[in-house]
C-alpha cells in the first residue's frame, strides 16, 4: 500500500492539502499518510527548515504531498533553498512535471482560445541550471559589490530531461517536443541542449519537434497557447513559462505540478504551482483543485493510472459545472471531487 | 542637425525602416541618415559582422535606427552577439527602454482588458547579467560535458538602471516602480537587485513601489496588466517580459524599443523588437508601426519631444482608423504616418 508523506504546510496549504487527501482516499482506500510539520510555521517556532532526520524520513515514502509553503515575514530564499529546492535536489527530482489544460467551463483570459483547445505539459528541468545555488557576492554593499548567478548544465543532466519529454510526447496524440532556451544569447548552454535534444529526436523519429527562444515562446504562450503539445526547457525557463501557461488557462488556482525522480529511486513530490496565498488562508475559499490535480500525477507516477483519470475525470465534471462567479467553498469542492471521483 | 545612422537589416528591416524615415523626415527636415549594411546578407557576402572602422563610424553619429538582422541560415549568437549585442555593451546602452501600450483599435488577445487601460514601459537593464557573455563549456560533445552560463551583476549596473526606471516613473501619472527578479532562488543577485532599489527608493518617497517574482510578474502581465506602471528588471527576465508585453498589446509588429545611452556619451539605438521575419519580407505587408514608434523613442531622447508626440498620435489616429482583418500595406502606413506626424 503506498506511503505518502504530507506537508500540507502553511496559508491555504492544509485547506488544499484536506481535500486532496479526501480524494485520494476515495480513490485509493487505505493509502498510508504520515504528517510533516515544515515550512514557515515551523522555522518561526523552532528555527528548523528541514532537519536531515526528517530528510531521512521522507526518503522511507512511496510519495509526497506537499500543499504550499510560505509567509511573508520569512527571508527570501530560507524555505526556497532549504526545503523546497533541498527536497528538488536530495530526491533528484529532475522532471518538474506542469501540465496546462483549458478545461471546459473555466473563464481563460484569452479571447482567442476555446476551452479544450490548450492541453500542453511543460517538462521543466528540476536539478540544474541557475537553480544550482552556483553564485557569490563581492564587496556586499560597497560601490564595487558585484554578485554572480551561475547556471551549470550537465550533459547527463540534460539528457535525461530530454528523454523523459520524448517519451512522454510519443504517448500523447500529438507527439510534439519543443524545445525552449536562448541559443542565440546563452551560447554554451543553449548549444549543449540543442545538441542533445537533437541527438535524442533522431532516436524518436514518430515525434515532431521545433525550437523557440524563451522570448517567443513567452509570446506565444499568449497568442496560440494550442501549438504546444509537450515543452522541455531548463529550470529558470520552465519556473516562467509554467505560470505564463497557468495565466492563459485560468489561472494557478488550476494548476497542478510534479517533481518527479522518474527511476523511483528517491520519492517524487506533488505540489500545487499556487503560493501558501496567506491573505485568504483560514476564511475556507482556497480551489483545492490545483491540490486535488496534483494529487492525481501523484496517482500516475505511482502506477495508477485509473485513479488518477477518475480524478481528473472528476476534475472536469466540477470546472464544468461552476457557475461563473460563484465564490469556491474548499471543502465543499473537495465533498464533491471525492464522491464523483469514487463513482 | 541630428545625424543618424541607419541599419536597415535584412528581411522586412529596409521595408519597415523605410517607414519610419519618412516619418522622421515629416516632423524633423533636415535630419541627416547615413545607412550602414550590417546584418545576415553582408555576414553571408563578406563573413563580417561589425568591422572595427564601422563601429569607430557608428559612434560618430547621434542615434542609430535599425530594422531588424538575422536569417534562418546564420548559426545562432553570431549576429546577436557580434553586431546587437556588441553594439548595446560597446556604447553602454544600459537602459533598454520597452513601452507597451493596449492603443485604442488594437485588437488584444486578452478579454478582460479594455484598450487604453495598459501603458506601462519596462526598463531593461541593457550591458550585465546573463547576456555578459561569462560561460563556458567543458568536455563538449562527451557524456561527460558540462557548460556554464554566467549572470554577472554589479552595484554600478544595477543602481544606475534603477535610477533611470524611477526618474521615469516621476515623470508619469502612476509614479510606480515595479523590481522583478527571482530574489528567492537568484539569491546573490536578487540581494543586490532589492538592496540597491530600497536605496534608491529611498531617495523617490513620491513613487510608489512593488516587488514580484519574475514567474509572478510573467503571469500579473497576463492576468492584469494594468496594474504595471515602470518595470525595471535584469536583462533576462526584460528579454521575456517585454514579449509577454507585446503579445498582450497587440503583438511584436507593434513593438518599440530603445537601447539608450542616457548620457549620451554614445548613440542611443532604437529597433522594433520583431525580427526580420523572413517569410514575409518583400511583400510589403509587414506593420511598420513598431519602427515608427521606436523612431519616436528616438526622437524623445534626441530632445525632440514635441515631434516624438506627433508620432505617437498619428500612429494613434493609424490605429483607431484600421479596419479588422483588413491587411497592412507597408508603404501606405508609412505615408498615412507621415501625413499625419507632419500635420
Ligand atoms: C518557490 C520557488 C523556489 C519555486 C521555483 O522557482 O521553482 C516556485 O516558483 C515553483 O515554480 O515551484
Ligand atoms: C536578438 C536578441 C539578442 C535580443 C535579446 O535577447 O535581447 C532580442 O530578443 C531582443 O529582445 O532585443
Amino acid at each position: 500500500m503506498a506511503r505518502i508523506a504530507v506537508v500540507a504546510g502553511d496559508g491555504i496549504g492544509p485547506e488544499v492539502v484536506a481535500q486532496a487527501r479526501k480524494v485520494l482516499d476515495a480513490v485509493l482506500p487505505g493509502v498510508q499518510a504520515t504528517e510533516y510539520d515544515l515550512g514557515a510555521a515551523r522555522w518561526h517556532r523552532t528555527a528548523e527548515v528541514l532537519p536531515d532526520s526528517v530528510l531521512t524520513e521522507l526518503a522511507q515514502h512511496d510519495a509526497i504531498l506537499l500543499g504550499a509553503v510560505g509567509d511573508p515575514t520569512v527571508p527570501p530564499g530560507v524555505l526556497e533553498r532549504g526545503l523546497l529546492l533541498k527536497l528538488r535536489f536530495a530526491f533528484d527530482q529532475y522532471v518538474n512535471l506542469r501540465p496546462s489544460r483549458l478545461w471546459p467551463g473555466v473563464p481563460g483570459p484569452l479571447a482567442t482560445v476555446k476551452p479544450g483547445e490548450v492541453d500542453l505539459v511543460v517538462v521543466r528541468e528540476g536539478t540544474e541550471g541557475l537553480y544550482a545555488g552556483a553564485g557569490g557576492t563581492l564587496h556586499r554593499d560597497t560601490p564595487a559589490e558585484v554578485a554572480t548567478e551561475e547556471s551549470l548544465n550537465t550533459r547527463h543532466g540534460v539528457e535525461r530531461v530530454i528523454r523523459d519529454a520524448f517519451a512522454r510526447a510519443g504517448r500523447r496524440e500529438r507527439r510534439k517536443v519543443t524545445l525552449v532556451h536562448k541559443t542565440n544569447v546563452l551560447t554554451h548552454a543553449g548549444s549543449l541542449w540543442s545538441r542533445t535534444f537533437e541527438a535524442v529526436a533522431a532516436e524518436h523519429p514518430d515525434v515532431s519537434t521545433e525550437y523557440q527562444h524563451v522570448d517567443a515562446a513567452a509570446m506565444f504562450l499568449v497568442t496560440q497557447p494550442q501549438r504546444y503539445d509537450v515543452v522541455v526547457t531548463d529550470n529558470l525557463f520552465g519556473d516562467i513559462l509554467t505560470d505564463i501557461a497557468a495565466a492563459v488557462t485560468g489561472g494557478i488556482g488550476l494548476a497542478a505540478s510534479g517533481c518527479i525522480n522518474p527511476e523511483g529511486t528517491y520519492p517524487s513530490m506533488f505540489e500545487p504551482v499556487h503560493g501558501s496565498a496567506p491573505d485568504i488562508a483560514g476564511q475556507g475559499v482556497a480551489d483545492p483543485v490545483a491540490a486535488v490535480l496534483s494529487a492525481a500525477l501523484l496517482l500516475d507516477q505511482l502506477g495508477h493510472a485509473d485513479a488518477a483519470t477518475r480524478v481528473s475525470a472528476a476534475v472536469a465534471t466540477e470546472l464544468a459545472n461552476r457557475a461563473p462567479g460563484v465564490p469556491v467553498r474548499t471543502a465543499e469542492v473537495g465533498d464533491r471531487l471525492a464522491a464523483l471521483a469514487a463513482g
